[in-house]
Order: structure tokens, then sequence, then C-alpha cells
């Protein structure tokens, strides 16, 4: 199995995807990668660790993408950065068989949903990140990030891609899909929902839950959200955002009054693990959904540990077959007429 | 001044929309009241307090509304409903000023944007709920639940009410306007967010700080956010959920270890505290902005002390003239050859 690397964009540097890199390797025996980036920073970082070389390839790009960058000029003009180079050999080389990258997210999106080809019957690919839940779970949330203008059909290939992709990845059989909505109900929403509401209760071998409220999402009972970009990316958003002002407010409150200063001391083991909980990163990347390649987003200030579970994460869509599995699932979704 | 108020339909009955307004007619000499809902439960309600029988109506309409109800059959078929009934006093009647209820929301927006009259220039009336940010502060979410399909000149005119309004309720000065949009530059978003940029970006008398993303809301940096009633909806929900079940896991956390129960001794008050910081009916209902008349919605949960926030708010409205206001701003930013 071979996993292309590109190295630039993170906060963390180069330094962070090498290191997370290296230590999956460590791990998984039938790993093998390439780092794309700057080729003397790298092979500077690998020299103080211990490494076999051949396993580790290097692709000299040391241009960096990032959030300043428009998505589409970046595609265009920046063609020869890590991020766009990891991308078309990503593309061309039959030997590599997934992607790793923690750069700017629009410019991953653009230049992977118009240089990575699409899997045969998919309208649009999808970006699907995962929250943690409260009660110790995970939540997937299909689209949130690519296609801001979505049909009733696109809603749901994202039910049947997503779904295969949560037992691919999360080992979760029969994942729960609920459609983002103002309300439970079934005549809730615009006539986008109601027309996707009908389509998804209709979809053979989905586990269809019906309309869910953003309130619900962390709740533990839904293990797919189904939405268009816009909302799903204002979902995602509000929910790290609360939950760590939330967590700096309570930080700050603590250190307003001795009492509670004193209190809080027998309380640091739990509020360590409270930030930690709350730090998505420490269960995957967000995915490409539709590709005919893996390619996962691991978020801009990923670590080494990050990193690792980044690609932990694409070695088991790929060991699985999660491409293959969705080609399957949309090809028997498509009305025969329709064809 | 003269408020009616729909006592049907909130969770604690007709008592707590009864006592409430008590309350504030103990405060505020002006107010007298109406009272739309079962004549008898409130008469024994207002036996049990002191009270100016001279200041209190009560009109018999003991029909309730409720989550079930399809928002525009419950206009049409429930039209002896409290909530109909009062919606359509506050229509007819030149003596009554304002409007609370804590009845079902999507009926309510139904009922108050089809009966009450727009305000002249008005496209559509908008519905904006308010949430208290990080830094003690408030921020209004303006649309949240009335136009889910808008045009950029609406959003245009959320901005310059909900610009009003936050001047007239909350005397804050000169509000900090946002476009709730998937990242901060000015190119991002859909064609309606780009053009609402533009737009916003021009308009005079309008403190617009640009795009913002939503795990900005509650950072105390903006007043008012103006966005499409679906993201809006979902960006208020996704808030309260996320800092609820957070709340609600740390509790849990506390009790799992001994050491940290000890601790929590010392903390009981602040954790109270936060959650009543949270409680955002302690800062006011969500508005009706567009309408002729000022209609007050509190949540269906508000208790006594809330609904008695959401009279002291529609009276603020009322005697600062944001009707007027609006009037005339929305006729200011009219381009003259448009009319």
């Amino acid at each position: 199995m071979k996993i292309i690397i590109d190295c630039l964009g993170g906060d963390n540097g180069a330094r962070a995807t090498v290191e997370g890199a290296l230590a999956a390797m460590r791990k998984l025996d039938d790993l093998s990668v390439i780092f794309v980036g700057d080729e003397k920073e790298i092979g500077t970082i690998l020299k103080e660790h211990e490494h076999t070389e051949s396993r580790i390839d290097i692709i000299h790009a040391p241009t960096m993408v990032d959030g300043n960058d428009r998505p589409m000029e970046a595609v265009r003009m920046k063609r020869e950065s890590s991020m766009m180079r990891a991308i078309r050999e990503l593309r061309d080389r039959e030997d590599i068989d997934g992607m790793v990258s923690v750069g700017a997210t629009g410019c991953l999106i653009a230049g992977v949903t118009m240089m990575i080809p699409r899997i045969g019957g998919v309208r649009r690919p999808a970006f699907c990140p995962i929250l943690p839940t409260m009660t110790g779970g995970i939540v997937g949330i299909c689209d949130s990030g690519a296609n801001m203008v979505v049909s009733p059909e696109q809603l749901q290939q994202y039910a049947i891609m997503g779904s295969r992709y949560l037992r691919a990845a999360y080992k979760i059989e029969n994942p729960r899909v609920a459609l983002l909505n103002v309300g439970k109900e079934e005549e809730k929403g615009d006539q986008l929902r109601l027309d996707a509401f009908k389509l998804l209760q209709n979809t053979p071998d989905l586990n269809f839950v019906g309309n869910m409220e953003a309130r619900e999402l962390l709740s533990g009972e839904i293990d797919l959200v189904v939405c268009d970009a816009f909302s799903g990316n204002v979902l995602v958003k509000s929910v790290e955002g609360t939950a760590l002002e939330l967590l700096k407010k309570i930080k700050k409150d603590i250190y307003s009054k001795s009492q509670y200063k004193f209190g809080a001391l027998f309380m640091k083991k739990m509020f360590m693990e409270e930030k930690e909980f709350m730090n998505y990163q420490n269960y995957g990347g967000s995915v490409f959904l539709g590709t005919e390649k893996t390619v996962v987003k691991g978020h801009g200030s990923a670590d080494r540990k990050a990193i690792f579970v980044c690609i932990s994460q694409a070695r088991r869509m790929i060991r699985r077959h999660l491409t293959e599995e969705i080609g399957k699932a949309i090809e028997k979704s498509i009305p025969k007429d329709d064809e």
C-alpha cells in the first residue's frame, strides 16, 4: 500500500507530517509513502529518525498552497505546489492508493474534485468530516464543503456513500442516516429537503431515520448527517466554536475565584480529558466520497498523532475497497430507465 | 401601553405567562395586558395574586396551537386558537401595541407573517433570536425561521432592521453586522452570499464587518448575523445543542470519580452560573422584524422570569418606536429609481 503525503500547509510544518507518517510505517508493515514538499527539509527530518529507505520516496515540490490562495487559482496557477503535485501523482500513478493532506481545505476540495475522476454514476464527490458524539461515538457530516448547491439526488448519493464509508472505516454496521432540516417532521423544510426526504425514504439498503434538527447532532443517535455544503459547514463550525468557547469560558471562570481554583485542582485530569475529547483530530480527518481514489484531509493544526490517525484511516478505506463498494452501491441506486 | 399575551402553548402553561405578566405590571406602571386563553384558568391564577383589574382584560380562547400543528393549517383551521386570536386582535385593534407568545414557533411565524401587515418597503419580515456571547454580551441571528429562500436584497434588509432593533432594544449603538458564510474572505460562498456581500458593503449607515464563519458566533466580536432561515436555524440550534450536551457530559463525568465529585463541591456555584449563562431565556425572546406591530416569541420552556423579560423587551421596542425607525431606514435604503 502506497500513500502520498502533502507535507506542506499545516500549522506544524513538514515535521508533523513526516514524523506522523514514520510512526504509521513503524506500526503498519505494508505501508510505504511518498512525501511531497521541500526535499531538503524532509531529508533533514528523516535523518533524525530510524526508517527504511526502500519504503520512502520524496518528490521535491517546495511551493505551498495556503489559506490566502483562491481555490480555482491555486489549481490553475500553483500546479507545482506540493498539494497540486500530490493530487496529480495520485491521479496518474496506479501504484499510489491514497493521499493525506493538511493543507488549505478550499484548495484541496477544488483540486481533488477537478483532478481526481469520479466513481461511475456519482454526480459530485462530497467532503465528509467526523465529529465526536457525547456518547463516545462519532458522527459524519456529508457534505460540509464540496457542493453548496445540491439536488435531492445528490443528497441521496451522500447518504449511500457516507453509509458505506462509516461501515468501512468505523465498523458501524447499519449507519443511522438523518437529513439536516429545520424540524423533525416530514413536511419541514424547503423544496430540496421535501424532495430529498421522499427519495431517502425510498432508498433500499439505507437506514434512513428521518429529519433531524441541528441540536441533535452530538446526541449519539445519528451516525450520518446528510446536508448541503453551506449548512454542513455552518453545523460543523458552530459545534467546534461553541465547544471551544465554552471550555475557554469555564477555564476563565475557574481563575476568577480562589475557591473555584481550589476545587479545580481535583478536576484537572477531567478538564484535560474534556478538551482532548472535543479535539476532533483524535477521531480522524475529513474524507472525500465519490472520487476514484482515497483522499483524507487532516486539520490544519494536525500534530504527529493526528497525521498518524489520518493515514490509518486512509489505509482502512483502501483495504476495505471503499471505492469499489461505493461504485456498486451507486450503480444499484440508479433507476434503470434513468440510464 | 397595552400588550396582548397568548397564554397557551408553553411548557409551563398559563401560570407562567400570567404570573410573568403580573410581575411585569408591578414593575412597569404604564403597562396593561390582555390575556388570551382559558378564561376560567386565567381567572383562578389571577385570584391568587394582587392585581389591578382595570389594567387586565381576558379574551376567552381555550384552544391551543401546538408543535404537531402544521403552520399553514393552524392559521386556516385553528382561527379560534389563543395564538391566532391574539394575532388577529393585535392586527385589528389600534390600542394594542404588541404581543408576546411562547407557543409553537412555526405556527406563530406563519400567523404573524400572514396576518400582520408589513412595514412599507419591507420585502419579508424576519425572525430574529438572541444568543449570549462569551464576553457577556448578546448576538442576534436574523433570519432564523421565516424565509428559507432569500434574495441579497432581503439579507440587506435584515441587516438594516436588525441593526435598528439592537440599538432600540439593547442599546448597542453601532451594531457590527456580519454575513454568515463558509469563510471570511470576500470571494467565499454561493452566488447569494457573493451578491449580498457587495450589497451590504455599499449600504450606508451600516456597520458591515464582512463575512463570518459559524465558529465566531459567540466570540463577542459580532452583534448581528445575517443569513437565510435554513442556515440560521442550523446555527442557533447547534449552539444550543452543543452547549447543553457539553454541560451534561461534564456533569456526568464529575459523578464518575469521587475525586471529581469532591472538587466539584467547591465549584457548584460556578457550574450553576454557567448553566444560567447559557440559558438564553435570560436574554430575551425572538422578535419579528419588519411587521407593523411588535411580536416577541419566548422559548417554549419559558418560566415566569423569561416571560417578564419578553414583555420588557416588547415594551422597549414599542417605546423606542422601532417600527417607525425601521420604516424610515428601509425607505432610505431603497434606490429612488427602483420605486
